[in-house]
C-alpha cells in the first residue's frame, strides 16, 4: 500500500469502530485510538494479518493531553510524513438509562466527556491535519467522521445524561460542517439508530429477534466509506443508519 | 447484462435523473420515464451506446393513467419477465420564487401535481413490484429513492407552493419507509441542497464561482447507487447532500 | 362590543374550531366558516347568547370560489367596515390509517385538498386582510394561525395521504411566516399532538384513560389567543400542544 | 400576596431573567439567582417596591455545593413552608463567535458549564419541589422553563463550543419533559432567535434597525409566564420567539 495517506478510528474498540478500521484499510494506513490495547489489539494484529498495516495507540479522547501525545506518536513515530485522509470519531460513553433524579453530576460529567468533549479535542487535533491535507491532492476529499446515535436527535425519558453529551456531539458536528466545508474538509454526523450487532448485544431481543434486526458494523462502515468517498460538490452531512425493521 | 432486474428514473431528463439512469445501467437495464421523449431520448441512446440496456417510455407521474400505461408497457413488452431492483422518483414541477400574493391556486395545484401526487402514484406503481422483488434474491434490497430539496426541510418566502409540494414528498417517502421497511423495502430520500450543474443552470453565478460549487449529477448518483446498496440492517432513509461551500 | 376589528375561524365545526371561536369572541366579533351550517350553528347560537357576537358562514375552503364568495358576504353583508384581527385554518381532512396500497389517489388529493390546498386559498383571503390591518392600530398584530397535528411533523405507516397534506400545510405555514412576519402579520403554526376531548372521541381509550389525557379544546384555544396577542418583537412560528401523559 | 408558591429564576441578571422575574412576581414571591448580587440587586429592590416580594440569592449554576447552599437557603431562610410553582433556567455562558482553530477547550467547557451542566444540577434541584408541588393544588401545573437559543437548534461555524452547550440544554430539556410530564411537570424549551434588547445590546444594528427588531424582554416573560399556565392537557414543549423582522 504506496499511499502516504492514513486513516484514523478513536473509540476503536468497538464493532463500528472495529468495522470502520477494517473497511478504510483496504485504502490506507490506519491507526486505531482506545483508551486500551486490550480494545484494539485483535483488530490490529486481524487487519495486518490480512495485508492491510494497522497501529493500534492509546488515547483518551476526552483527555487532551493523552490526546496530544498520541497524535504526536503518529506523526514522529508511527506514520512520519504521511497525511491524514480521514478521522473517525466512535467513542461512546455513558450510555445506560438512568431515572434522572437517581442520576449524578458525575454522569452528565461522564456522557460529555467521552461523547462531546472528545469529540472537540479529537476535532482539534483532526480538523488541521485535514486542511493541510485538502491540498495534497488526496484521493478523496479530507473527512471527518462522527458517529451519533438515536440520541444525538433527541432526548428521552432516563436518558437525560447521554442525550445532551450526544446533542452536543451533533451540534459541534454541524459547526465544524458548516466552518471547514467551504475550506474542503468534509464533516459528516452518521446517527446509528438501533441495536449494532456485536458480541456484548447477542443475547439482546431486539425487533422481535428479525434477521438482521441490529446493524451489521460492516454495514455501517461501507456508509462511512461512501461518505469518505463522496465528491465535494455532493457532501453529505447527516444521514441515519438503522435496520429494515427498526420502528422510527 | 444477464440481470433479470432492472431500474426505473422517472424525471428522466434531468440532470440527476439522467445521472442516475447512467449510475443504474452499469448493473440494471434502466428504463427513463418522461412526459416528452425529447427529455430521455439522448440519455438512453448513450445508454445503449455504452453497452449498457435503456428504454425510454412516455409518462406523466401525476396522471394515474399515463402512468398506468407506462408500467404495463414495460412489463409487457419492454421487459417482460424482469424484476424492479429500484425506482427513482425525479420529477422536479414548478420551482419558482413568486410572491404569494401574486401566486394562483394553479401554481400550488402544479406543484403538488408533480412533486407530491406523481410521487403517490409512481409510489402505488413501484412498491408492489419491489415487494414482489424482496423475496426474488435481488442483488441488492429493492429501493425506491425519492429526490427532495432544500424545500422540502422548510418553508421559504416567495416559495410557498413549491415548498408544499416538496414537503409532502418528504412526508410521504417517511411513510413508505416506515410501512415497507420492515417488509424489505427501502425507501430513502435525498434532499439536494444546492444548484445542480446542468446546461441550464450554466450562467448561474452560486457560491461565488467556486469550482464545483454546483452539485454534479454524477456524484448525486453515486450516492444514490449506495443508498440502494446498503445492507437491510442499516439503511438510510434520508441524507443531504450539497456542495462544500454551500451556505446552510 | 365597540371593535371594529372581527376574526375568522374556518373548519369551525370541531372542537378547536369552536373554541378558537369562543375564546376569541371574549374581544372580537367572530365568523365561524365551515361547510355545513350544522357545524357552526350551535356554536354561533351560544356565543351570542353568552354577549358574544358571532356569525356563520357556509364556507368550502379547499373550493376557490366558494371561499370568495364566503368571504366577499363577510365584507359587503355581516361585518362591513371591520378589518381582520386574527384568522385560524382548522379544517382537517382525511384523517384515516389505511395501508397505502389500499389507498387511493382520492384518498391523497382528499387530504391535499382540505389539509393544504384549503389553507392556501384561506390565506390567499386572509393576507391581504391582515396586512391591511396592519396599518388600522389593531389591538394586537394581526394573525393566522393554523392547526396542525404530529402528522404535520413526520410521515407514518399507514398514514401517506395525511400525513402528506399536513407536511404541505406546515411547509405553506413556514413559508408565509417568513414572508409576511416581516411585514407585520404574524402566521403561527400549532402541532395539536395527540387527541381532542370531544364528543365524538369520548370513547377512545387514550393515555390508558389518564384524567386530562386528552387536549382540552379551551386549553388549545387559550395558546391561540396568546399566539395572537404576542409582541411583534417576540412571534412564535411553531409550538407544540399535547397532553402531559402524551408520549413523544 | 398570600401565596404559599414561590417562582425561581436564574440567570436573573439578564433582560430575559429580569423580566421572568417581575412577571412571575405579578402572582408569587420570587427568588432571583445569579453568581453575583449586582446581577440581580436592582431588579429585586425595584420588584419589591413596586409591591412584588423578591429576594436574591447567590449562586452559581454550574457549581454543585453552591447551587445546593442557595437551595437550602430559600427551603430555611428566606421562604420556609413554600413551595416551587415556576423555575426559570436563563443561564447564558461563553456566547462568542470564535473560528474553531483558536478555541480552547476550556471555550468548550465554560460553555458546557453554563449552558448544559447548570441546567442539569439547576433540575436536579428543582425537579423534586415541582413534583412535590403537583399533588399540593397549585394554581397551574409546576414548570420549568428552559431558555433556548438559535444555537440549540444548529451548529454554526465559528460557534462551535456555544452550540454543543445549547444542543446539550435542549435535549436535557426534551429528556426530563418526557420523564417527568406524565408525573404533571411541566418542562418547556423557549428557543430565543434573535437579539434581546437590553442596555449592553443598545447599539447593535439588527434588523436594519427595525423598530422592535430586537425581542423585548418582557414580550418573552409574558410567553413563557403562558407556559406556566397552560392547562396539562395542552403542554408546549417547545416555542421559538423571534422578532417579526428576523430572518430565519
Amino acid at each position: 500500500m504506496a499511499s502516504k495517506f492514513y486513516a484514523i478510528v478513536i473509540g476503536a474498540g468497538t464493532g463500528t469502530g472495529t468495522a470502520a478500521a477494517r473497511r478504510f484499510a483496504q485504502s490506507y494506513p490506519v491507526v486505531l485510538m482506545a483508551r486500551s490495547p486490550a480494545s484494539y489489539q485483535d483488530a490490529v494484529d486481524s487487519i495486518n494479518a490480512a495485508g492491510g498495516q494497522a497501529v493500534g495507540v492509546r488515547a483518551d479522547a476526552a483527555d487532551e493531553s493523552s490526546l496530544q501525545a498520541a497524535f504526536a506518536r503518529v506523526r514522529d513515530e508511527l506514520l512520519p510524513g504521511h497525511r491524514l485522509a480521514a478521522a473517525v470519531y466512535n467513542v461512546g460513553a455513558n450510555f445506560k438509562r438512568a431515572p434522572f433524579l437517581e442520576s449524578t453530576v458525575a454522569d452528565f460529567d461522564g456522557s460529555i466527556a467521552g461523547n462531546a468533549r472528545g469529540a472537540f479535542l479529537f476535532a482539534q487535533q483532526t480538523i488541521p491535519l485535514l486542511l493541510e491535507s485538502v491540498d495534497a491532492n488526496p484521493p478523496h476529499p479530507p473527512t471527518l467522521i462522527i458517529t451519533g446515535a438515536t440520541a444525538s436527535m433527541r432526548g428521552a425519558a432516563n436518558c437525560s445524561g447521554f442525550a445532551a453529551g450526544m446533542a452536543a456531539r451533533r451540534a459541534l458536528g454541524q459547526s465544524l460542517a458548516r466552518e471547514f466545508g467551504p475550506r474542503g474538509v468534509h464533516v459528516a454526523h452518521a446517527v446509528i439508530d438501533g441495536v449494532i450487532d456485536i458480541p456484548r448485544t447477542k443475547g439482546y431481543n431486539v425487533n422481535e429477534g428479525a434477521e438482521d434486526g441490529k446493524l451489521d458494523p460492516d454495514a455501517i462502515a461501507e456508509s462511512y466509506w461512501h461518505l469518505h468517498t463522496q465528491h465535494r460538490s455532493a457532501f453529505t452531512q447527516e444521514l441515519d443508519l438503522r435496520p429494515y425493521v427498526e420502528k422510527f
